[in-house]
Order: C-alpha cells, then structure tokens, then sequence
C-alpha cells in the first residue's frame, strides 16, 4: 500500500497564503504531520499560482527536503514546473503527478520521466476526453501500459488512476472503478491502481462515509496507492482494518499499533 | 441485498429471559425493531434451551407471526425443532438456518427444505470439518448446490456460508472468504453468499470497525445476504453507502433517505 499525502496544495487557502508570503513554518507543519500520519510520498502542488508556479514549485521543494526526507510527488500540469521540480528531488525517487494518453501532454512529460526515473502517474484520459466505459478505461491503460513501458518505464514503477467520477452523475461510476481495477490488475499483475476519494461522493450529503466505504471497496478490488489526507484519523483507521482482513498486515500487527495509538 | 435480522436469540440474556417467562412484550419490541431496521427475514434461535427447545420455538414463531409480517429464518440444528418453525411459518417463505454437507445433517434437513419449500442456509462444513484453504469451501460449495438443486431446490432460493473463522488465528481468513465468494458467484450467478461478521473480528479489539469493513469488503466481492443486528444505525449507514457505491441504488435514493433519517 502506498499512501501519497495530499495536503500541500495551494487550492489549500492556507497552504496558499504560506506560499505567497513564504512562510515555511506551516508548511514544515504539515508536511511533518503527514509523515506521522504514514505517508510515503508527499504531494506538491501549486498549479493555482499559475505565473508565479515556477517560483513556488521550486521554493516548495526546497524547504520540504530540507526538514523531510520522504520522496515527492510533484503534482502538475506544466512540463516545466514538472522538471523544476524533479531535478530539485533528492531524497529516493520522485514521483510524476500526472501523464495521460492525451498526446501532447504524453509526449512532453515522458521525457521527464525517463531523465530522472521517477515513479508516474498515468490518467486514463485520452485526446477525445474522459472514457465513458471500463472498456475505453481498460483500452487507455493498455495503451498506456505499453507505451511507458516501450519507453523502459517498469512496470512495477506506473500506476493507473481509472479516474473516478462523482456517483451523484451516475450510480454505475462507482462500479465502473472497480471493474476496471480488476481488469487492470488481471491484465498486469505488476502495474498498481491508485486514486483520489474525494471526486466520488462530490454533489452527495455525508461524504466521508461515502469516501471511506469506496476506500474499502477500491482496495477489495486490488487497488494498491491513494491520495488522500494521511492526517485524517478515521480514514487511518480504516485503511489499516481493510490491510489486516485483506491478509496485507502479518500479525495484525499494525491494525493493533493503531488500535493501541486510538486510531 | 437480503438482510436477516439475529436479534431473537436465546444466547442474549433478555430474549433467554424473556423466552422462559413468556413475556411476549420484549421479544415483539425486537422484532418490530428489526422490521423498521430493514430486515428481510427474521432469525429465530433458542437453541440453548435444549430441552425446552421445541416449545420455544413454538412459542417464539406463534407471537412473532402474531405481530410482524416478515418471513421467518428457523436457526437451529435439531431436525424436530426446524419442522416445527417451518411446519408454523405462515408469512412467505420460511428460510432453514442451516443445512450442511455433513451427511448426517445434510439428509435429515434436505426432506424438510423440499417439503416447506423453503430458502436454505447452506454452510461450507463436511464430516471432515471445517474446511482449511479456499479449493476446500469451493468443492464442498459445488457439492452442496449440486445435491440441492439435485433434490428440485432452485439456486436462487441457495444461500452459501462460506463459513468466516476469526482474523486473530490466521491473518488469510479474510482474504479466503473473498476469494470463496468471487468463485462461486462466477461458477454459479444465480447462487447467493451469505455470512455474518462478527466471527471476523473474535479476539482483536475495535470489533465494529473490523465487522463494518469487512461487511463492505464482502459486498464488494459480491456477497449479497447478511445475517446481523439491522437496528445497528451505524452498520446499516455503511450497508446503504456500500450498496449506492456498487451501482444498486438508483438515483442514490435510498442512500439520501438513510441520510436524511440520520444514519
């Protein structure tokens, strides 16, 4: 299970304003939170700054590494943000956030990709727009698959979103993700699935039972990484009691360490 | 979704007592409870009287059926005492609680099902024992639907326990359940799983969250029958999300109203 923490963001009102007076004290704070939380990689995004993403991206990065020594997810759509922020990446292997099918967003992120053999994140959306059924999803990871992993992308290094869409649209989206979990993993054992939560319960009342409960069935369904906040303790909870009953916690030792730290 | 409510059960102390004092207002409350909690089907178990056993099962079903509408589920492993339940059972169609392929059981039930034309609870036990890996429960699962079906029991009205042992002797039993439930919806659609939760969670601390995750887990796999407490708000908020989550709540309908009634 790999857990990406999604929390520095500047759509983040806060996370915003520390940035735009450089403020590093709240960022240290909640970068440090979500390593206690048990995240394994930090997501950095600041794609909202727009002019000022090349500054902040950089600045972000910087400070980051200098008090945490988790690797990062570097969470945008400009290629050149992407590489200030791969080449200023130097603890383990970074991570791309994101490539997609769509043809020029593959052709000029890939390159990033190979140069500094980074972990990526590959969207199922293709140049005539987000998939409408698991077969076109299950199509574009194929195709994705295959031209990552031409590109000597292992395989064990990408990992799909199937992107989720808000139920509140239609009750078959949730379904749809899982399905094309299972025809991704069926297809290539090695590749994992990973996702946000959030996009799911959008336009519903209560949305934290709704994102918790597509938690526990993406993960029955073989999904493998989320990104998600690592500091918010119920969902905590629930992931570590969904690894111990999916056999992926020897013991049930960590769902005990959470019981015994009030998870 | 089938949901059969096991609060009338002679292992709770008050039902026990109220059982032995004929105090039918206590027992009527449970039910009525069950009813407006959603339950299907009404399990009936007094079991622990021994001796007593067939006149409270008698007792139990007259004043039940007196009051409430919904079907009974006769729970107990006496031959007698079942063809009592069944031979009173005048709402619907009564459900056995259980067959099995032990030899012995599985030829003294098997006349009562065919005759009462019942639903039956059929569970994953041979004269062997319980069995010990996945191959196992789907062999003895095949053979119980062939012997069924064998004697003119339609596979839709089959309910297959794949039998949960608890999560704290062995960190798989979770995962074989699963695995059990996907293999014999593939090999046979038109066969349910049922289960209840709490074995999973004997032993391990934060029972709730273990049993609540593992329910979803379970659904997601495709379990489509659950014998447990339907006045539990908590475990019927998550049944209703798990149930819009998996495409089987048009327009979310039933979720909204979980909602707006507070689950």
């Amino acid at each position: 299970m790999l857990i990406i923490g999604e929390l520095i963001n500047t759509t983040r009102k806060s996370v915003r304003e520390a940035v735009d007076t450089r403020s590093r004290e709240l960022i240290l704070q909640i970068a440090r939170a979500q390593v206690e939380g048990g995240a394994h990689y930090l997501d950095v995004n600041c794609g909202n700054l727009i002019q000022r993403e090349p500054a902040g991206m950089e600045w972000l990065v910087n400070i980051i590494q200098e008090e945490v020594c988790l690797p990062l997810c570097i969470d945008t759509p400009n290629p050149e943000v992407m590489e200030i922020g791969l080449s200023l990446a130097r603890h383990g292997r970074p991570m791309v956030n994101s490539i997609s099918a769509e043809e020029k967003r593959f052709s000029t992120v890939l390159p990033l990709i190979v140069r500094y053999k980074t972990k990526v994140i590959a969207l199922c959306i293709e140049d005539a727009g987000v998939p409408k059924t698991v077969a076109d999803r299950l199509r574009i990871a194929d195709r994705l698959i295959a031209d990552l992993t031409a590109a000597g992308v292992n395989e064990d290094d990408i990992y799909i979103d199937p992107l989720v869409k808000p139920l509140s649209t239609d009750t078959q989206f949730g379904l749809d993700v899982l399905e094309t979990i299972r025809g991704i993993h069926t297809a290539h054992p090695e590749v994992h699935t990973i996702c946000g939560l959030s996009n799911i319960s959008y336009g519903l009342p209560n949305r934290r039972i709704l994102n918790q409960t597509f938690m526990i069935q993406t993960m029955t369904a073989g999904m493998d990484a989320y990104i998600l906040d690592p500091t918010d303790r119920e969902m905590a909870g629930f992931l570590r009691t969904s690894m111990a009953l999916l056999g992926q916690d020897r013991y049930c030792a960590n769902y005990l360490k959470a019981f015994r730290s009030g998870l």
